[in-house]
């Protein structure tokens, strides 16, 4: 490669932009260090180079083998070779023209080149392409959950080999405020999400017939023919129906990424922050309003339509600040901040019944419980104090949000 | 309502975001004038009352009725009842009870409710639910797409009376620069959305049965029953193979909306921007660099990725500009404006063979672009000229980013 590929903008500032618009908030679970080479999923002589020297994040449950609290744990080609083989020493072509729907094949995910990755003092992989080089460990996540799988007992000593193979590893559960490592978790973020897209699409929505994973698992398709229905092995590969995703390019095809709004409403005066509970939050939890992207809306236009159906208050100008991925399972937030109309901040929860409480709170009070009274609805930060405004920890874009109106995002400079 | 509903900020300005931001750009098919009322769809007493006093648009192969280049044609009840009769007159829990895979349902959608409507010059239709009234036309959209259905004589049949509903109707190809007006364009950029995800989600991708729609067209679920298999009439409904859709909130039952980047990308110094160019598109047409999100990228990420993948050049500090919503079939283009590295500016196209050329273009040769010489890849504007740089219409996202960059919104105000 010419130039090694810059995932962040950490290092460069100041530049016009960030003159003019402050310094970039890389959010959690965003900024990997992976380079994902995404034309490189499809080039099976890069995937099968890259397998045997590539290293593997497992998940079982969509959960992921730590090596410790704020650290991912991997694991090299060896410990998963009985259970994955190459499967990519055939074609894609070939591939899908072996197809059979009673074969099941394991989840594996090409995440990308840690071009940083010297960890194991091996030789750099490198591969060249088009003329151009690629340098640095590949990445994989493999989904070894064993329950309700054909695949149950090779799976099974995976994870046993794996968490063996140093101490203190295991399985965790990674929520916002449990620790991990900013980079760690924008590389775990990504490999749920994929594990859990193709879990959730083993069939085609177009036909209902069973589909399978190409491009390194982040394709499916519907395959035009099925071994399982093939009477002879000299027979003819059995023709399935026809079906229109076969034509052309489909986003069903394709993993799916819900997006999102979330937005802190500032009064027209500029002094209070709109903030929303919802029921089955604990009673001092709140946090700014959000809620899903409709098909043909702007951000800013779902911006004023979530925020006049959860609080009745009317939104005019709408900016966006930051995004953050949110992979439970695939949500992409789109962080914005909104100014209500003067006539417009009186507050309605009849239309929509998702939230509790929505309340107009002052910017002074929302800066102490972003200072000193944080945690997420299900745990409190050290120190918390009950009985008083809890917010979301730093982590969340909502904390950031919140933040930036605190330090005057809305208001020019004088 | 207490409060009509306000989907632009055009008349709200300055306020303390406008003075720091400026003015928000509404990009086409964006800022619908229908309040979505998105609560009400599953209340089945509202879409009960609503329907016969609704006006419908309709569409065929996801092309709408038109009155004409720049306006949508409307029809009423009376034209669609033979089609469409009253499907909320059971209520959503009973209907799934009745499910019956071998019957085709029309696909009709809710669209939201005009409250600026009054030219039918008949009382203005009020609901009102939980304490809170809503008024205004309701508006649906409905597919009369005859070809390959089981519906196609009772489709036929209502194309044939709207298109003599008044002179000068037809279905009409609509695209960004073929005059529909905004609010128009806005709504059937809604109606297109959703009927095309209706079409190409007929069966569930969790286990591959049918599906069927419900709340008014926006969800589709995977009913437990199916009286296609109910050998008496008396028998109890037969069950499906269980599914893990039925249990829970999944988003496969919701929409689909895929999140993709645009960007304006300027160099360091910031007297030129990145264009590029696909193979297809005509010799002198260039654009911005655009693509898909991934999952677990943010869209800071997802610009960064996307313009090394397409031309080599590496970019830091991204800041996201205004949103279009594009249905075709539903995208998302989240527009930004990013800026490259000094030592990163180099092109290379060899990474990703999606673009033929890219180039760095001066501020003045963009200028110039803008204001005379624009159109679609498929056609010009008046007065475009032979063998000079053709950019996008003003319509378009791409066209709204570089006229920001033009104006000076990468720079600091001195
Ligand atoms: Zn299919
Ligand atoms: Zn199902």
């Amino acid at each position: 490669m010419t130039q090694p590929y810059t995932a962040t903008t950490q290092s460069h500032n100041p530049s016009m932009l960030s003159r003019k618009f402050g310094q970039e908030i890389v959010n959690y679970f965003s900024g990997s260090p992976l380079n994902r080479v995404s034309f490189l999923r499809s080039n099976t002589a890069f995937l099968r180079a890259a397998l045997p020297r590539s290293k593997f994040l497992l998940l079982r449950d969509l959960e992921p083998l730590a090596a410790s609290k704020t650290t991912l744990a991997w694991v090299g080609y060896e410990t998963v070779r009985a259970l994955v083989g190459n499967p990519f020493n055939a074609e894609e072509e070939e591939f899908l023209r072996e197809y059979d729907s009673r074969v099941e094949i394991p989840t594996l995910v090409f995440l990308g080149v840690n071009e940083g990755d010297e960890d194991r003092g091996e030789e750099r992989f490198e591969f060249e392409g088009e003329g151009e080089k690629y340098a640095g460990r590949p990445c994989f996540a493999l989904d070894v959950t064993g329950e309700g799988r054909s695949l149950k007992e090779e799976c099974g000593k995976v994870q046993e080999e794996a968490v063996k193979g140093a101490e203190g590893r295991e399985f965790r559960k990674v929520r916002l405020d449990l620790g991990l490592a900013p980079p760690d978790a924008a590389i775990l973020a990504q490999a749920r999400s994929l594990l859990d897209w193709n879990n959730r699409n083993q069939f085609c929505a177009a036909c209902g017939a069973r589909t399978v994973s190409i491009n390194a698992g982040t394709k499916r398709v519907c395959p035009p023919t099925d071994k399982a229905f093939q009477k002879n092995l000299q027979d003819p590969p059995f023709e399935r129906p026809p079906c229109i995703s076969r034509k052309g390019i489909h986003n069903i095809a394709f993993p799916r990424t819900d997006p999102t709004v979330i937005m802190a409403i500032v009064n027209s005066i500029g002094d209070k922050i709109l903030l929303g509970r919802q029921r089955r939050w604990p009673k001092d939890f709140y946090s700014t309003l959000a809620g899903f992207c409709e098909p043909a809306e702007s951000v800013e236009d779902a911006v004023r339509r979530e925020t006049w159906e959860e609080s009745g208050v009317r939104v005019g100008r709408v900016v966006i600040h930051s995004t953050q991925p949110w992979p439970y399972p695939a949500n992409l937030m789109m962080g914005a901040i909104g100014e209500a109309f003067p006539d417009g901040e009186g507050i309605v929860l009849k239309h929509d019944p998702e939230l509790e409480d929505a309340q107009w709170v002052e910017l002074g009070q929302v800066r102490s419980a972003l200072e000193g009274n944080t945690g997420t609805p299900d745990s409190k930060a050290e120190g918390a104090v009950e009985g008083q405004l809890r917010l979301p920890p730093s982590t969340a874009i909502a904390h950031q949000l919140l933040l930036a109106v605190v330090n005057g995002f809305h208001l020019a400079k004088p």
